[in-house]
């Protein structure tokens, strides 16, 4: 972690509300380490309450499922390009159950849109009327 | 279709092989006309082959449901900013089965991720070692 | 244009400097207007000459032709998605000898790229050894 | 390769359809490997085998040629920020003939109107009449 | 409001928990109209209530001004490329005191750095180690 | 440097023309060595002498301050997700006087409005009138 652009706050040197969102973290993945992410996260506290915040309330069965959820998170990360993104919740993904065949079909479906919306972005192509919502 | 970048064609201008296109896409989906995205593409035959062969044997129901990969197609077509591909996609995720309550999820989760992508970006985060796959 | 979000300079209001450039565009151009884009960057004459200055110097025929260079430029613009961008630079090339057939196929190797782009993000393939430049 | 997000398929290990792929890649590009690329590709061989499909029908000499095309793959990729993109789309236009000077122009171009676009985003400039194209 | 592609919600059809964000918005804005993007938000009350919530925190004077954070709301949205976003927080850096040259000054800073940015990817360039924080 | 895509040009290797930029640099900076962008930069000496003018133009006290600006810079470079730009940046930001403190609220307001602008592209809303500028 010595690249990082703000220095990440380890368990042990966390201030009491800093540390309460970690033990909420853990607690609520399962997991018993902290992430890089949210050690660096907490190097401003409210980035790391409002994000952490945001994602357990966003990122439950809903709607779509939390796995749905996951699936489109890696299709965002990766037409970003952002490594450490598409990384976790690749991970995050299977762990909710993704197969190697789903996801081979999500990276499908990402990288073909990808193209036409270019396709549609180089030949400037009007909407159709008939797309827009009815309601 | 005056500001489109290439000259659209019209079903009845169509070449027998552009029109072959245009009947499978008509057949397919179950509609009766040419949306413009087709219409332009058919400028460079090449490309409105191609893009439907890839488009007819992708957007099936596979691991993931054909509903699933429309809504996939919305979270690519939104961070890239396309208006026509949301609009597009998003009458297309409706056609097939999304309420407006998934729908205000799904944008819910592509707007998380793209504002978690640029935490990492501006954070300069490493992969947790953790997170890779094992296979 | 008014919904820029700085005023354009109308020839006939600009400065004595501001008149200089539009005059050079003009010329260099074998045009007898300004174009919208000129006109707006005006309201920050630095921006005006600095980006005038930089166009005159690099969009000449060197070891890649004006023609290559102004469809570089399309590629560009519809990776981005910016609506003025792919006209104004679609209009150029075509001035400069673009066919349909060659916008046909830069389009579709734009579009082609994009998606495998995102192929390698999602996948996140490391660079083979052999691709590094050996001089 | 421990880092990708899917196994990469090694050519002792591949499905009879996997390596004819590969050996149709090898002895189209005159290469005697597999490049990463196409190893992890074949995770999901649909995948395989409609990416290298179309590059061989699309990166042919044509109205542009295969250099100009290989020129514009890297422009795509450069303005998307992606690694593995440049490295190998630098590489093949290097081996077409893409000298230090013609690399040099193609940067300078690709930046050039990077910049420009967000010009023109940043002031939300419209289009000209004159840049539509009047077939 | 007719190309939205949720419904967006009028006060007089508001729930009591839409009317509310409504009123503390018109409240701390000192306006008195709900401009269009916390309508289409309110077609899904979280993301209404969230996103509400989170610019009233966050774009507050603090280590930077109020202005300072609409003027990096601008160099995001214009390097994203988003209309609405450029257009709102461009009328929002005015009412705080941006001038038209603090704004000519913002986008010429914009441009350069997405020009620059594409040089470092088209060039891959190595960070210097000096560059890293040293804290 | 091996893995940048064009040679590097060190001081002893430099044409007088590269070595009175290279002086320019450190004497405007007050540094004793050339930072990688530049050296990659040389290697196509117009993108050098023409990058290097026009950051010595606009990086300057104006309307906006140095450090103003270099954190837009930053702004620019994590929604872009370029590695090299955040850090280069971000190290030239602390120089000039950011504290901790006012990075966490730039990443903070970067990654907010990412996540509003893509809100804003999947609701396609369109622009309220009045933000429109009056001038």
């Amino acid at each position: 972690m010595d690249h990082t652009t703000a220095r990440p706050v380890e368990y042990e040197d966390a201030s009491p509300e800093v540390r309460e969102v970690y033990d909420d973290i853990m607690a609520s993945r399962g997991i018993d380490f902290i992430p890089n992410a949210w050690k660096v996260f907490a190097s401003h506290p409210p980035t790391l309450k409002r994000t952490w915040n945001e994602i357990k309330e966003v990122m439950i069965d809903g709607s779509l499922s939390a796995l749905q959820k996951e699936m489109i998170a890696v299709a965002v990360s990766a037409t970003n390009g952002c490594e450490y993104c598409v990384q976790s919740h690749a991970a995050s993904a299977r762990k909710l159950g993704m197969t190697p065949e789903m996801f081979g079909e999500l990276v499908e479906v990402v990288a073909l849109f990808n193209k036409t919306n270019k396709l549609a972005e180089a030949y400037q192509i009007p909407v159709d009327e008939i797309y827009y919502r009815k309601d």
